[in-house]
């Protein structure tokens, strides 16, 4: 049984599901996937390179029959690659994550797109506000990949309240349908859900990397600096990045500063990625992994956890005593 | 409007609720408030020190008139101390937190009192359930005080599928009905709520304590090891606690090993606590800080949380749309 949120009335969709814009993994097919099977499919554009997203633009372009976005990375992006974007593709959506958004919200107003603006703390969500976004993704560190330190269930209901009444996503260690039922209760208007779509048959990731994600455990997760630092990342230091814990990781831990000084050891990483090595593999993936079994089909992932989700308020609205 | 649930069903509740048994802060006036506004109070027994603990004890006994209980840290506990605890005072449930709760399960067990174990990750929450607890409660990083790295919203449905049937507590970051209702949705049978609960008159807590974390934001906790470290805490190094910042932690962030060595600046730090100066004022607290902007009777707290819930479960089953 679907549901009927800010969300879905704003793009018309059928689940209070949004692709997280994961850069390089939710391409052009994977975002027509999940628009197509009624929830809101993002590309995920980074700061907006040329060669990579055009594809991927033209795929989405072509294939999705609903509306689709694209999620760009404030601190590396540039206004002339968004008025492409716009101009030449049409998205009905654009996320604004990581650093300020303001140089970017009335290029995205202008073209006719939603602006929606994902968060990781509360100063970022009262700037989210100011500017006016449609939507604010409050995001928690259970988050695969690059955020903050929050956490989804206590960061949701704050920002709820911030900046109410513009519509909240919540982002972050969601992947099954229980997750969804409890965001829809801290008083989201819908969920952005990621990890449980890099394991999509869609997702542009190795399979190695899939696999890798259906076999973790949340517990085997680390947020952390350690590969921006070895790969010279211009990532803004305050944002750290969670992934599966590999050898590379467990040998750096709690030795940023040193590694940040070790030319030999960053030199070392580099040549071990460039041969595959898996004991160097940076997987991004969040702390939901544990809810994840098995590689499926976008829809499929859709329509069973908005299915599992509505189960899940079945069972809690049973422990309600009426009349009490 | 209250809930059923295998929590209250247990200790025959009206409100899906246990307080956090924190160290020195539930004591017996604030366990026998919760216990007797349909909640279950639990004692923050830390190691059982028998000088503050037996007054606490003794309060409880008098005043609670339904279930109320104790909780322990197993690194910290004789078997001794526990017996002497249910020998004498009889609590009808049992704590066992941070380490290994197998050497006391059948004391508890042979007095009738129900065995509740909390965990901060997978590898706990199986032990837990070998070991035969009657409740597993699962705690998320969001917590004050110490714990673990995961979080409340991944590991509550994947300690739900790992422990069934055994029922589950989710620990950390509630503060409010809608953490609640998000709790039960992830399969929870009840909530383990504790920050909340330091800002109720009934807390031994200093004043200026509660009202720091009436005035803090979520932004401002940390989980670390700082003030472990500078009290020569005999914690296991595997657990974190979350506080609010303040100027001390923000001098030794990130230079934990620097501070194990520099015996000067541990004793400046015991000093200056020695004196009450509030930039070494360590104040225990989650991540839900947010949502707490009163000082209230406990009883108040409870009920206020209950209904929230219920509402919360209202707005979300709006949401669903019958019939599609």
């Amino acid at each position: 049984m679907p549901f009927r949120t800010a969300l879905t009335e704003m793009f018309a969709l059928r689940h209070p599901i949004a692709l997280a814009p994961m850069g390089g993994v939710a391409g052009g097919e994977l975002a027509a996937a999940v628009s197509n099977a009624g929830g809101l499919g993002l590309i995920g554009a980074g700061g907006g390179d040329r060669e990579w997203l055009g594809p991927q633009l033209a795929i989405a372009k072509d294939k999705a029959r609903a509306p689709w976005g694209v999620g760009f990375l404030c601190w590396a992006l540039e206004l002339d690659r968004l008025k492409w974007v716009l101009d030449e593709y049409q998205p009905r959506a654009v996320v604004l994550s990581f650093g300020d958004p303001s140089p970017f919200v009335e290029a995205v107003r202008a073209a006719g797109a939603k602006v929606l603006v994902q968060v990781t703390d509360l100063d970022e969500a009262r700037r989210a506000g100011d500017v006016g976004a449609d939507v604010v993704i409050a995001q928690g560190g259970e988050a695969g990949g690059h955020g903050g330190g929050r956490s989804t269930l206590t960061i949701v209901p704050t920002v709820v309240d911030l900046v109410h009444p513009t519509p909240v996503l919540a982002a972050g260690g969601i992947a099954d349908g229980r997750g969804l039922a409890a965001a829809l209760t801290l008083g989201a208007a819908g969920a952005l859900i990621g990890t449980r779509f890099e394991a999509t048959h869609e997702a542009l990731l190795a399979p190695e990397e899939a696999k890798a994600i259906v076999a973790a455990r949340g517990d085997d997760t680390s947020r952390n600096r350690v590969f921006d630092i070895a790969r010279q990342s211009p990532w803004p230091n305050r944002y750290t990045a969670r992934m599966l814990r590999n050898q590379f990781f467990d040998s750096w831990q709690d030795r940023e500063d040193e590694l940040r000084t070790d030319t030999t050891a960053r030199t070392d990483y580099l040549d071990a990625v460039d041969h595959g090595d898996p004991a160097a593999l940076a997987v991004w993936a969040g702390e939901a992994v544990d809810l994840i079994s098995s590689i499926d089909y976008a829809a499929d992932v859709l329509t069973r956890i908005s299915a599992e989700a509505d189960a899940a308020f079945g069972r809690a609205a049973a422990q309600r005593v009426r009349g009490d």
